[in-house]
């Protein structure tokens, strides 16, 4: 809209804090492989280490990728809003996937061993955690990204959206919490409390997971950093407005 | 300032929410009470039983009165700010004093049991939950309490205050749950896989503190239920802005 105009640029900071998030991300994963493999085993699929795929793909998708969804808007503020969308749906989309593989991993591992399913707190927050991720995002497919829903219907919605993706993300860094303590315990609790090294690995895996989960949320609640809307999104709420002004004709 | 005006009211939904928070607060207590008392011989202080005044503490002080304090600006609308910014500051620094007396509980029942300190995942995140919840409440006394503080070094701290305020009471609610975990597999973990009632109690216990989380959260973010600033906090603002931009001459 504006030729002559600099090319757009990111807020002083916001692209150190997602290199940040992004780092955190990455040691985050690389701290998960050290652990299982150096004092877990590894992780294989058709045999005993078959649970080890449990915390991986649960740091992976339910963290990592599903933080990355969230920051899309912040990092692509500049882009299209349909391929922005269409990217934080994806990046959902794959996270649930990897997900599902991870609990997928966690049943199968139980059955073999004879363990029941679903007991710990662990499991009632992590399988919560998951369904209502899913739910979340049938839902925010069904609203924004297939055309049947309304301007209105979409703004209504889209607050809680925000709200309940947010608490999504902290639910499943708490539930890797979760899981890191009760894995210590089942495993290592006789040395645990004579601060053995898997011990230290994994209680920092927990404060990692922390620190991603609070830099991720810095960066998407400070006002400043929301995406500024473009030149002709504006433009079309206001004929929105305008419209629906003109249609209303009581107070 | 507008005399003849209807007296102020809070806006709908807002009242049902902290009522259902308050709700929750108390069941929180009594789902608490009602583990150690009918499957953990109850509390007591120079006993062995000292360590179960550690869980009824924290979920009273950093949960509990935390969160009140969160809501108080939104539950006192109306009221002069100065008078809520002392019950806020006065209900967090309550909240420390109890979870003061159930952090020194756990450490004398470790030192008579011959139990090592700060080993576990819920030590590390509990422990730095603490400290920097006291860091908080200093800072906040220090920038917002005594007159001090300019009103732009002010302006300029409460958007840190607010989103480190929440995220301290989203990790003590996080805590609450590594140490509900932890507490399980120590005292039941060969019945806990076995659905026993102690088991589900406490895995109880730890939903209703997301659920209370949860709703102090949605109350706290949900921008329609904001304090408004009253007519003289306005007059005021508006003279400190004519000043300031009178005293800056460059741009």
């Amino acid at each position: 809209a504006m030729d002559g105009a600099p090319p757009p640029s990111s807020p002083a900071g916001l692209s150190a804090y997602v290199a940040v998030s992004q780092l955190l991300g990455l040691t985050l994963l690389a701290t998960t492989g050290a652990w299982l493999g150096r004092y877990r085993g590894g992780v294989a699929w058709h045999s005993p280490l078959q649970f080890n795929a449990h915390p991986l793909c649960m740091v992976l998708g339910m963290v990592f990728l599903q933080g990355d969804a969230l920051l899309v808007y912040r990092v692509f503020r500049h882009e299209a809003k349909r391929s922005t969308k269409a990217l934080h749906a994806l990046l959902h989309g794959l996270a649930l996937l990897i997900a599902l593989v991870g609990i997928i991993a966690v049943f199968e591992s139980h059955r073999t061993k004879g363990i029941p399913d679903m007991y710990s707190l662990h499991s009632w927050c992590g399988m919560a955690t998951f369904v209502l991720y899913l739910l979340q995002w049938l839902l925010g497919c069904g609203f924004f990204l297939f055309p049947g829903a309304s301007f209105s219907l979409r703004g209504s919605y889209k607050p809680q959206h925000i709200f309940f993706g947010i608490t999504l993300f902290i639910l499943s860094i708490t539930s890797c919490l979760l899981g890191i303590t009760e894995m210590l315990l089942f495993k290592i609790s006789d040395s645990y409390s004579h601060f053995v090294p898997e011990g230290i690995l994994a209680n920092t895996l927990g404060v990692l997971l922390v620190a991603f989960g609070l830099v991720v949320g810095y960066v998407l609640t400070r006002e400043e950093w929301k995406r500024p809307p473009l030149a002709e999104e504006l433009a079309l709420s206001m004929d929105f407005k305008t419209l629906t002004e003109g249609e209303s004709p009581g107070g």
